[in-house]
């Protein structure tokens, strides 16, 4: 399963039982948890998402609703004796910060806790399966979003056509890599014959912190799913555009100019008390919007 | 009133819904604030503290479950526009820890901010009505707990008296700091003959956290009220000693020897997922002991 869990969908402080930015992306049963917000691990345990399941943590910028629960995390895994390597990408001084505050506490964590410091576009994860990478928003201060790409590069086997042509189980594998198959008597058994391309990939894409920008849609075009922030309504553009935000009708610009098939929209500045509007004005630019809501799960 | 209300009381990581250190000690309508454990700006919505009556905040000490809550406090008290001036008592180096933050964000407050570093036993506010000093506790590291010594140096006036010696309204309040009243016979009214000892002021004290140490007796002696903390229950005596905690009845004991009034227990460990008996093991000890439970108040 490739999914998204919103643990806080809000901005700046936290108001009407919304929390600070925090979300999980699944992939394959691991956890990537992308921002820590104040009071993630609080909001993990509500949702019951498997701590131990997290090797990656990603963090887009230094403004405190995208970080100030990142050190009691780190410092919970220690407590809860977690042991497998973690590891944290983030812009400096984001390293310096939990340092010295591991520091003064005389912490010795059970872990490998690695920070690497993000200072611009990279490829930060890349495996067989999965490949992540980040790009720079266009916020106050220095900024990321990240992208999600699942790799399924295996070609799909059709079993039926696989056993017409006697091909052992044993060679099925080596089908999904591409291979032709020669039997016994020489011939040769095309791989196309037997496999079919598999479905592309999936991606998903977070937006992070960031005002209206077109630079951001080569990174994020033809995304399953992006988030893209939606601080506030759209008749407050120029409060938006002061502080770096986005309006509704300006995250579904930017979802409908990059392709995209689903967008998700959160960081409701503290002074809505309800969202409704926000999917209602989205959905009038990009009409397959979703609100992100706490707890909810929102498949890739 | 004076009173304490309870936001966390468990240690550590949060767990069955138990939320690390943090209570608002309110004297005359103003909100003290002692330790601020993660996710304590969300108790403090949650059991409707009022932020705006907080000016001063007290950290005893650098293990993240008692300040990685203050950064976020402090942060939204400036995007919440808090205008008074805020002071933040703590041992170093929690002013450059908070302060690096902020200037990562660029974040200018729009209140004055001011971290006091705490490095030995002081008085650290010292008005007409109270006193709050900060005493050492043993613990791993630097550690500080504080007293909250109410004064009340003014006579209570016995209204009938006074108006049979028909005495002046008008010299009311000089009565109350002690005066005598001549009045145009030129006859002397005695003092006490008009007004009566006050009580005296209430005294809280809140012992952070520490392993058994008769060396805080001093300051917490005859206390109303004392918080003191009881990670575990009394059968891991030598777990806490080895981690420089207390358990229930060592709590009790100080409490005991020190002969406050009432004795209040937290920090709870988060291996125990229920809490009557420590509530029993410390009542052997010292019967008017009671839990210290989230969102409860209790009178000094």
């Amino acid at each position: 399963m490739f999914a998204v869990t919103i643990l806080g969908n809000n901005s700046a402080v936290p108001a009407f039982d919304r929390h600070p930015t925090s979300q999980v992306v699944t992939i394959d049963g691991a956890n990537y948890l992308v921002d820590c917000g104040e009071g993630t691990q609080i909001q993990m345990i509500n949702y019951k998402i498997r701590r131990s399941k997290i090797s990656h943590i990603f963090i887009s910028h230094l403004h405190g609703d995208h970080y100030f629960g990142l050190i009691g995390l780190i410092n919970s895994f220690g407590l809860l004796s977690h042991q497998q390597d973690l590891h944290v990408y983030g812009p400096s001084p984001l390293k310096e910060i939990i340092e010295i505050q591991l520091k003064v506490a005389d912490t010795k964590l059970p872990y490998n806790l690695n920070i690497h410091t993000i200072s611009q576009p990279a490829t930060l994860v890349d495996t067989d399966k999965l490949s992540i990478k980040c790009f720079r928003t266009n916020h106050r201060i220095e900024c990321y979003g990240f992208s999600f790409q699942e790799k399924k590069s295996l070609r799909k086997l059709i079993p039926e056509k696989a056993r017409s042509y006697e091909i052992p189980t044993a060679f099925y594998e080596r089908l999904k890599h591409g291979e032709d198959y020669t039997n016994k008597a020489g011939e040769i058994i095309k791989n196309d014959w037997v496999t079919e391309a598999n479905e592309a990939g999936k991606k998903y894409a977070f937006c992070a912190d960031t005002k209206y920008d077109e630079s951001l849609i080569p990174h994020i075009a033809d995304a399953d799913l992006i988030y893209h922030e939606t601080t506030y309504l759209d008749n407050l553009r120029e409060r938006a555009e002061s502080r770096f935000h986005s309006t509704t009708k300006q995250a579904a610009q930017i979802a409908l100019k990059a392709n995209v098939k689903k967008l998700l929209i959160g960081h409701f500045s503290s002074k809505y008390d309800t969202l409704h509007e926000f999917e209602q004005e989205a959905r009038e630019v990009f009409p397959n919007t979703e609100l992100a809501l706490e707890g909810a799960v929102y498949i890739v």
